[in-house]
């Protein structure tokens, strides 16, 4: 058979393929499976000035209520497609609540986290326990807990939103049910947190816990914890680069099963190792200034901007002054596939700014 | 402000937020998160004769070798907008050598499992142990595991592959290897299994076991077993309806992180409770013939027929004789991130076939 | 035969038995397998002001130093023929420590735990770590872990001991070693825990863990954490009778694999289930005054004293002023190998005093 | 204060403290913490013909039925002071069973395992399931299971039993009952074994199992299957000591949760390394000829004989033909408390029979 010949089989065999909804591997290997990681999600930075201005520009033009349900601003991976999502597993947003507010109660099988990044007065209602928010606070609504966010205060708030709905949609596993009639709130305001009560206590656990492990029981971590932890791990370690995570305290895994919460204290003037992991994180600047780079690209940010760092991309960080940073990522999913894998690039020099 | 305005205002700010790569939640709230999973993959069946005369015809048009790496042709879910994927999470292909032909070794972070449907005399070696595969017999290339297979006989053979590509692909997680120069190869053939020479007895284990909790360490099932295991499970049950999973014998479950392995035999005259259940999977005709019934079509199916089940859709199987399915699933994957759900919307009366 | 003859020929078997160090079952298999357990340990209480007494005097006459180790007053249970244990599984002791005074450093395969009940000023070095003692602390000293005790204050101090020495010796799993010349202590006193830096805080962990779970990371439970989780916890769950557990915050188990240590608070006027539970215990009273009664005896207690409660005897508390009780058992090992069974017997009238 | 009079003192103390029921550690502290474990029990072989033999006279001599229970000849070991135990946590016995005699049903909470060294034709009935005994098989009797042993055959029958007792009697966790009037027996005699057919197949499992976690829901382990592990991964592993562990199916890990069941293969002319683990075990010798060394201690041993090793006794063993040995030892215990240790003294040179 000569060549044209040949090409002609071909044709007719991808044609009868194509019909059969059949398709060859052969012609797609390497796209299919290249060498390392290709994300379509791209390094990416969203200004806090950009978001809150639109986010309060929303506060102004937007109600919330039913149907809409929450007024968030979905930070949109450019490489996504025009998806609404930071990373192929995460949605990342700016939720802004104007005084006296309410966004109405619903639940869905998306795990959320909310991270207070100023303000106070707001409590989000979990399951009919109030959980106040106010700055550096860290609130979970777990699949398919219900929940309702209150605002209390005179004033708008904005805080920012963590969901695993990329993933769970993905996966077709995604359920919501906004709550009915009888649903009760207690609008009342939180006075103290029940699930801080019982699981909020250091080594200590009440002797009847919660039969599930498909989540922490404790519902609000609050920043006097979180910062005093911060400090004296960094102390205790010597190390210009802590990082906190939050957990389940019956369990000792992450706080949830989709999604890893991480608190990181960089010291300025250290710049950390260029390292590279398989899995997509969110990082939030939650105080403090400096650079990121991530696989070359220098991102330049400040308290309140926003960063999607997809997987595998080589990333270091080096805080011009002394930075807080809450991560998000899907560790816990890559680790429970057992698809974790990490490199370390450099070790960077750690360069402290030399006096004149 | 008249409606007008409003709405010219509305226009400004989305607009503003599309510059800004920022998405409004509310308008595509609904969308987002719909009541119930509403897949974009669709219930499908490929019929074995159609897939077998392509896959024949690739073998005569196509070599094997290094770039193309397997003569594969996978069964693409006509819902899935071209990719070549039977679920959003699951691959499936049939793999076709000729005789004395091998594919080239390479390694993966996609997990593979293979499940031969007829012939014998070809081979699999997995991180350098020759597992053999005959009708019926299933083989493991786990997660970064090396592979390649080769034919010892004078005829084609055909077989079923099944992998997480488009689960490992969607985290972003997958890397690939060829086998460099230096690969030695164990060409010379099975004789046995070393993997089930310390690992295929049934309640027994080598007092020292592999350290590492990523998959079985037994590479291959053969078809010996599980008949027998078929036979007596549905014996000592009394069920028209049987079901076994191939599990990892150190750790006790699933034989891989991210698929599930399951072979079930359902009787003649046996129609199962309609069932939908979070997640998805290929169903692979093993022998008999029936119907099977997704959400509401029906689909009749013979020995080497493949079917899509996608997430959330109602099923229910009607064999008119003894069927047994091979089922290759994502529920590991579910089940591990505690998204897993299932409802059984209808006991099916169990109608044997009637004397005349 | 007649009779005589078979009791001669039984009376010959069982002498050959003896001989051959075989002994027959049917003989004995009613003393062997009680219908229920039938403890040697019998119910105690130990008075403070005797057991003090005991341990000041023993300050005045005998040295702290290398061979007798510690001034430890083991409570020795009267049912076990002299063994100076509390119960089968526990050693109960008070160790009491002159002004200045020290305790070499060694370490042993059975783990202690350390619960002051008055005093401040001494602290205990576990591995390389001071942890501070003042009223209500618990100090971990795990197995193997290397332990010595320091005063700091001018004033004597007692703590309660508990180990679980009688378990480990009774399995022949028993090492000791002194610390050697070259061992080097931080006498210099507690400023802060390093494993208190690192591991007490609510619901987060650093992002490395130790590699064990052996035990607890965590060296040392601060009085000021325990008494806050009882008093929310109590007013959370509106429960007279809270009880707490000391975790394992990276694993979320019991601190130590082999004892349980546990805060109950029980209020006044509360009378609590008559109970019976496989595993032995050591309660300590904390604060409070009241009344037990362990199998139909009554002990009426205050502060400092101790009781023994032998496995599956009838247990119930009634506090005459709220008590705070600190209990040590051998659950861990009970649950761990699947023994654990509990029975309530009676809810008590819950009685809170009238007025007049 | 001159020497007499402190000793007075002293004496005076000591006198106070044991009226208190209080005992000094400083006076005992080396006898209750020795450097290593100092075992009661000590090694200990019985002979294969002096039991059978008194077996034997039993059998002839004292009947079988309630109250005694069971003609199980007991091995004591010398070192335990009368009590009727092998080692301190395991009770080891030969059962002998006339021909067409039955052991009345009742259960324990006391586990147990039958070995059977020779003959068939006996069955033991596990919560209604008939288990078949014949030469090599292994059969649990877990905790709180009901059992009872059936003679089917013209011929006496004598198996291994051995147990947990020592160590559930000291744990005071012992409960026993005698099956009542209404109990069911299955006396017709064992066709198949009910959770062999469900669970005895290698790297299978039914998609349901049992929720318990308690034991292996594998009631019967037969030697088919044991002889063919140990051939084949004598073979793989290409060692003269192969050794098998019994497990659970469904979790993987030791059969039951207070006794490892093992078999081990040793060839002619290969010493095994000298090793001492904490923790006892027994040894039955199920076929060849050989030597066991025990802290120096020579035991020459031949098919039926049973070794009594204490905890951190030094041991290795020579067989002169190849031997198979059952291996029962608390390892799950002493696992699971965290209390192993395993020190290896001398790689011993292997030495094979040369040729002349």
């Amino acid at each position: 058979m000569n060549l044209n010949a040949r090409q002609a089989d071909l044709a007719e065999l991808y044609s009868a393929m194509g019909q059969a909804n059949i398709q060859a591997l052969w012609t797609q290997a390497a796209d299919l499976m290249p060498a390392q990681p290709v994300p379509r999600a791209v390094p990416w930075l969203w200004r806090w000035d950009t978001v809150l201005a639109l986010a309060a520009a929303a506060g102004r033009e937007v109600p919330v209520g039913r149907g809409g349900e929450r007024r968030a601003l979905a930070l949109a991976n450019p490489g996504l497609g025009g998806l609404p999502f930071a990373t192929p597993t995460l949605w990342g947003a700016m939720q802004y609540l104007n005084a006296r507010e309410s966004a109405p109660a619903h639940r869905h099988t998306a795990a959320a986290i909310r991270f207070v990044l100023q303000g106070r007065g707001v409590w989000t209602t979990v399951n009919g326990e109030p959980c106040p928010m106010s700055r550096g606070d860290l609130v979970l609504t777990p699949s398919l807990a219900w929940h309702e966010h209150h605002s209390g205060t005179d004033e708008p708030m904005v805080w920012f939103d963590g969901l695993d709905l990329p993933l769970v949609n993905g996966l077709d596993a995604g359920f919501f049910e906004p709550a009915g009639e009888d649903y009760l709130d207690t609008a009342g305001g939180p006075v103290t947190s029940r699930s801080a009560s019982l699981y909020a206590h250091p080594g200590l656990l009440p002797a009847v816990t919660p039969a599930t492990d498909r989540h922490s029981p404790l519902m609000v971590y609050r920043w006097e914890h979180t910062e005093r932890a911060l400090t004296e791990v960094a102390a205790a370690t010597g190390s210009g680069d802590a990082e906190l995570r939050f957990v389940d305290p019956v369990h000792g895994g992450d706080a949830l099963p989709t999604m890893r919460c991480a608190m990181r204290q960089i010291e300025a003037g250290c710049r950390t190792p260029t390292t590279r992991t398989v899995g997509s994180s969110i990082i939030l600047v939650f105080s403090g200034r400096g650079q990121t780079v991530i696989d070359g690209q220098p991102f330049r940010w400040g308290p309140g901007d926003t960063l999607a760092v997809p997987s595998w991309c080589a990333v270091d960080h080096e805080p011009a002054q002394t930075a807080r940073l809450f991560v998000l990522s899907d560790a816990p999913v890559i680790e429970g596939l057992r698809l974790d894998r990490t490199e370390v690039l450099a070790q960077q020099q750690k360069v402290r700014a030399a006096a004149k």
